[in-house]
């Protein structure tokens, strides 16, 4: 992840103090726990210098207002707008799949309670439509109507993902719907908006709004292989964690619905009650047997192609271009 | 509260189906859950004539914005909002106060998980922001920044509520600040946006969010009275409801607060871990002894007239501010 946080120092300071100056309007409990929740501050309320997560998001909006204006400036109050939003899914998700850990440290959560946590989450969410109606002029009713469209598409991926867990058979169409609704969504949402704060024409904002929706699912696609492949050290969640909760995500549906004879071996692991490391290990193999880890190796490689393969004729900057397509690529060539 | 009933049948029928149909933009889970916390529908899915609850909210936005132009219509997508955004508020707040009952039926969360009723807010919540950035055309912006903005009160408002649940005095003036933000300021925020939608000046906005707060506290006084002498046939809530959760209302913290004798007892039967029947009636007495009963009816009174104070010399359409001033007097005139 090298490219991302040693290239773009500026953007990413104009972003961290965006969100830093959109959670200091939150009412002093609200205040504290986005603090903890973004790495700013410990527990305890102390200043910290933990993860604020990748920021890969705002990053590309910036990235996108580049694309068609040459300068990232005017799209940070987007990019600011865009991180709230997912850090808002973040907590909530967080507290209903009863996740105990992210980036590395103990969730919003289990730290502050569900309550709290439910209020934070509903603090964040409305803040990134103030900062958007703020800053928007008269793109801010599109950019509004862009927003809450995303919100219930992650809501929609949400909810399609938790009713997975009580089904044996996922249909992969069906999966990769929620992973576009869940993931690809937002990142679509990321880069049109930057084209749209840059000043893009329709046509721009809906090529970029392309691009970030088929990197989004490439990106999903990725996430699931480090789901279960991922160091934890890197992850920063336990070893075959995808596994042990079951999920179907979109290299384990691939493996279920490959239609070979060890796919049925891994459906019957995934009703079992409880996995031991062992079967943990032997489900991790089955998912490789049957073809999911190279599924979605080739399905993210390509459609990290096929999101370039939009931008071309847009009358686009090329260098601006160059950024954004191999900050796509370094997300994507992720460690698996 | 036939008046709310009986008169503004029209507007009332606008007001739902603006609330059916943006409803059905949601994924089918989330619709169905909606469909079933309006009423509309029961625990099945079959159609039912449940209580939406009195849209009150949404009928001062209606009656607001004839009072400045005559005319309603237009500002039909403001109330649906502020419709969205009370309910989105209600289905977290039963998360977070575990209240098992609303309008006389089980809450979403009892009947549909948790997970699934965090998520349906969150959608509603999307949801008000999107139908205000479609319909609000220049206004979008302003709009949206003060609905924003309410929901970031309704959210301190609920901060302060529960963590006066965990302290054993509460000065009036800081349950007053929290009554503002919980409710004072989306009724500021109901009776300004229609105001605006309305093609009101900056001038009468501001003046229909100053009536829409004042009657907005006036209104918790009112609910705080019932919360404790209310009918349960009506409220739809258990008997002595909020003396059983401990709750420390306006006219229990004054009452709490009066430096009488008996606020004393009060004191002490709030720091019990359960309250017997008897003493849930002894609480109730106390709360009227200590002065707490007519202090709230007093400043329910004082504010609904001060609110239609504020309309004076606005240049507002006459026969609109009675009825919106008749419409604020039959909600406060509330039954105690």
């Amino acid at each position: 992840m090298s490219v991302l946080t040693d290239r773009y120092t500026a953007e990413r300071e104009a972003i961290d103090a965006g969100l830093r100056a959109a959670a200091s309007r939150l009412p002093a409990p609200a205040a504290r726990i986005t603090a903890y929740h973004f790495g700013w501050t410990d527990e305890a309320g102390e200043p910290a210098r933990a993860s604020s997560g990748k920021a890969l998001r705002p990053l590309l909006t910036l990235l996108a207002a580049k694309t068609v204006s040459g300068d990232w400036r005017a799209a940070v109050p987007a990019a600011v707008a865009v991180e709230l939003v997912h850090n808002f899914s973040l907590i909530h998700d967080d507290i209903i799949d009863r996740d105990s850990l992210r980036r590395h440290r103990p969730t919003a959560w289990t730290v502050y309670g569900v309550n709290d946590a439910i209020l934070v989450g509903d603090a964040l969410h409305a803040l990134a439509f103030e900062v958007i109606a703020e800053a928007g002029g008269d793109r801010a009713p599109a950019a509004t109507g862009l927003l809450a469209q995303t919100v219930r598409a992650l809501i929609e991926g949400q909810l399609a993902d938790t009713r997975f867990e009580d089904r044996d058979q996922v249909p992969l169409d069906e999966c990769v719907a929620m992973s576009e609704a869940k993931t690809a969504s937002l990142m679509g949402c990321a880069t049109a908006l930057g084209a749209l704060f840059g000043g893009g024409t329709p046509q721009q904002v809906e090529a970029l709004r392309d691009f970030g929706c088929r990197l989004g699912l490439a990106f999903q696609h990725v996430d699931d292989l480090l789901g279960i492949w991922g160091d934890p050290a890197v992850t920063g969640k336990a070893v075959y964690s995808d596994l042990r909760n079951r999920k179907k995500s979109l290299p384990v549906t691939a493996a279920l619905g490959s239609g070979r004879r060890e796919a049925a071996e891994l459906a019957r692991l995934y009703g079992a009650e409880r996995l031991s490391d062992a079967e943990l290990h032997r489900a991790a193999e089955l998912v490789e047997v049957c073809g999911g880890r190279e599924a979605s190796q080739s399905a993210a490689a390509s459609l990290t192609e096929a999101a370039a393969g939009v931008l071309v004729a847009q009358h686009l900057q090329d260098t601006a271009v160059e950024e954004l397509t191999s900050l796509a690529a370094s997300t994507v060539g992720r460690v698996w």
